[in-house]
């Protein structure tokens, strides 16, 4: 008798065969109907069980949660709401479940609830339909850019290096916390720490990227990276995984086109692979924003969102266009912006971004050539000296979802920008060397996996679309 | 004209087509042929160029890592080495690089000189193999698990827990590294610091892949793990990449036969996608080998090698066989190990996992059974009550290339040995929570991925199969 997984009995034309199949209980009605999961797909088996061929003291241990062992007849249904059912011939419980204690009851939990029963939550509907697309995107990225001629690297985790300046950094240290050792300047002696230097947790693969691109022409990089703020949002994690494409020879124009083109091939991926998790995903939200007054609502649900997203041109605004429209805009004039737009070379914050892709534009934004000073010391600098060949992708909902630029391949430029921000030559040896020797243009992007995952499920707190979320004052499982 | 890469021209029919394509010179010779590399491929495409048509100064600049814009016709070469090459119609030199200084010369470089300059070493024939080969084996990896049902999973990469015991680790911190906050003990106060505890960096994303696959049935991790273990050896890495496969209601054979047929998959994608890189490297390694005494050669080139493991059954030995075995070989008769084998109950070393491996079976060899006071603790008791439901699979060359075990569901015998070995309930309650409602057997294992690359590239350093390596005293880059 074959082992099947419940996707299989479900898809597969295999009636009137024995099965046998392994899974967890969901419900167990009438004494009679164990709607029975095993994680392959959101749906149930539904194991039909004749009560007066079983002992009752064993019908007793099938409750919520219970991991059970069925054997049967795969017959089509009589009943409603399944097309096959398994005509229950032998049943054994492998683990029981006291419903007394168990925390998953087959009820609505809080999601607050959930994440602090995150070891147990992807035993819920909506969460087990979470963490499938993000695992069919997790792997759609790779199919993108392996297609595509990118190799994947490895960047390190561990850096000696604190010049990207992204974000506030974690050191990582194997001293002795409280008697560090002290040089003679009365600082911690980190030559002997573990690495004979000070060591952080990175921000950015970027940096390094950049190398095997000069080398390689298209790599990419999806690995995790770290930011050691104290930002309890629903957008912001200390420890977030990260996806970076860095291309030789390719410009800003190049880079837009890439990030649009893997955005979308990304979302198709999802949609043609994850029709069941999306359909109760965008129920769930649908259901979820009933409760909302009108205007707090999504104007489309979310698998027209992400049609939307695959079958429209990203809107391409420069900097100097959307701030024209910002500072004309109602919210501006009627003093609605918290920070309101009054001149060339404001930073824009979220409450812009979201007037310009929700209200003006609706449809995703691709923001070009910011102002140089609110953007990264390694971003090329336009011909104007005053603009960057930097772009931002903004989302509806979600906001940016991807930080992008040409980087500055000319020697000379860089260094002086260096020097302005004190970053030191010695520090990034290696970076500079990539413009001494066969300096060309190279462009690349940065996007937050989960932004994308929040963005493909509709959920709308960052902490529920990563296992095991890493914020202030919280370090769980 | 279209822009083309170097292996889009080495691989498409279309001489005689005006082609347009930049990259990097490798060499050029007689003031006529520039090899071009662009990373594509490993190998570089001839560029002919007419000198009495080109300016001289424009010429001197085509030296060793220049980058380069070319455009002519493709052609059919007149000779030998290559079919096509390109005649130049238009050269651009995009970014210069001085011969005086660049370290990349055109002659054979150590491995210890390409790790100082490991930002500049995929320029080189070998590591731009090692890294197209590392890259093909991470998407071989992700797409047999998605092909077979496994979903991914981020584990996180912080924890605040340090039960698992895998090893020493690095902690992480916001705190003030000079000053600590001091609770009244004396002791540093955690409560202070960023996640409100003690965090520390991973070993191992085993524990949480449990409560995933006790879900959504058969899941995987693919992440830095990292040791802060003072091992200064060609096989340890502070950092490294790590596989984690973890599936519900397999057990031990079960396990055995996910590894191998794991194995074999991704070796046999990367000997299909990478044939040029590993007929590259196969003769790099056979040419290196030369140079050694006989006995200290391969028995097999690196090709059959790979060919070995994906065509042979793995030899599958309980540990007590292979303690009988080792204890009747030769080299502990002769005490030619520095740790003989006297009895059962004893850990194998590095010596007695290559004489199994290499002399007596001469195929990879899964071990298992192992004692149960020399495995981790959340491994499988077996009836005997001192064998526990590990295995470990060992590679020529390598040594153990995979750890894994059926996982402790009895949550009466987990506690017991928790208890024995001082694991805090409290640790772990989420661990136990799943022995609690609904355990069931499963298992998994640990594949640390560069020692797969080391093992497919023939590279005999696991500092030249990651990018940037990070080992006691080193966190360049």
């Amino acid at each position: 008798m074959k082992t099947y997984t419940v996707s299989d009995l479900l898809s597969q034309d295999i009636t009137l065969q024995q099965v046998d199949i392994k899974g967890w209980v969901r419900t167990f009605r009438a004494n009679r109907f164990i709607a029975l999961n095993d994680g392959s797909t959101l749906n149930n088996i539904q194991c039909v069980v004749d009560f007066e061929n079983f002992d009752e003291a064993l019908l007793k241990r099938i409750t919520t949660g219970a991991a059970i062992h069925v054997k049967g007849e795969l017959v089509e249904s009589q009943g409603k709401g399944q097309s096959v059912e398994i005509a229950v011939s032998e049943l054994e419980v492998l683990g029981d479940s006291d419903p007394e204690t168990y925390p998953i009851q087959p009820k609505k939990h809080s999601f607050e609830f959930l994440r602090e029963n995150a070891h147990l939550r992807t035993r819920t509907n909506t969460f087990s339909a979470v963490m499938r697309v993000c695992s069919s995107a997790s792997f759609a990225v790779h199919k993108y850019f392996t297609e595509n001629g990118f190799y994947n690297m490895h960047t390190p985790l561990i850096t000696g290096s604190d010049a990207e300046g992204a974000g506030e950094m974690f050191r990582v240290s194997t001293l002795d916390p409280r008697n560090p050792p002290l040089n003679d300047d009365g600082e911690v002696d980190y030559k002997e720490d573990f690495f004979g230097k000070e060591a952080n947790l990175t921000v950015s693969g970027q940096l390094e990227a950049e190398t095997y691109a000069m080398s390689l022409g298209k790599v990419y990089t999806f690995g995790p990276t770290f930011r050691a703020e104290n930002s309890n949002t629903s957008r912001h994690l200390a420890e977030f995984w990260m996806i970076e494409p860095e291309v030789a020879f390719m410009d800003l124009a190049g880079n837009m086109d890439l990030a649009e083109d893997f955005l979308k091939s990304v979302i198709s991926y999802i949609v043609e692979h994850n029709k069941t998790d999306l359909e109760f995903l965008d129920n769930r939200l649908f259901d979820e924003e009933k409760t909302k007054p009108q205007a707090d609502r999504s104007p489309m649900r979310l698998l027209e969102k992400l049609k939307f997203v695959t079958d429209n041109n990203f809107k391409r605004v420069s900097y100097t266009e959307a701030i024209d429209i910002l500072r004309n805009s109602k919210p501006n004039k009627k003093k609605k912006f918290k920070y309101l737009i009054n001149e060339w070379g404001a930073d824009l914050q979220s409450e812009h971004e979201r007037f310009l892709v929700e209200k003006h534009f609706k449809c995703p934004v691709i923001l070009f050539d910011y102002p140089a000073n609110i953007k990264a010391f390694y971003m090329r600098l336009n011909e104007d000296g005053k603009t960057v060949r930097a772009m931002d992708i903004l989302f509806p909902g979600i906001g940016e979802i991807v930080g992008g630029s040409q980087r500055e391949e000319r020697l000379e430029v860089l260094k002086e920008k260096m020097a302005a921000l004190d970053i030191p030559e010695e520090e990034l040896w290696w970076y500079l060397d990539l413009r001494k020797y066969g300096t060309a243009v190279h462009s690349g992007f940065g996007l937050g996996f989960e932004r994308l995952v929040m963005f493909a499920t509709g959920m709308t707190n960052i902490r529920d679309v990563i296992p095991y979320p890493r914020t202030p004052q919280n370090a769980e499982f």
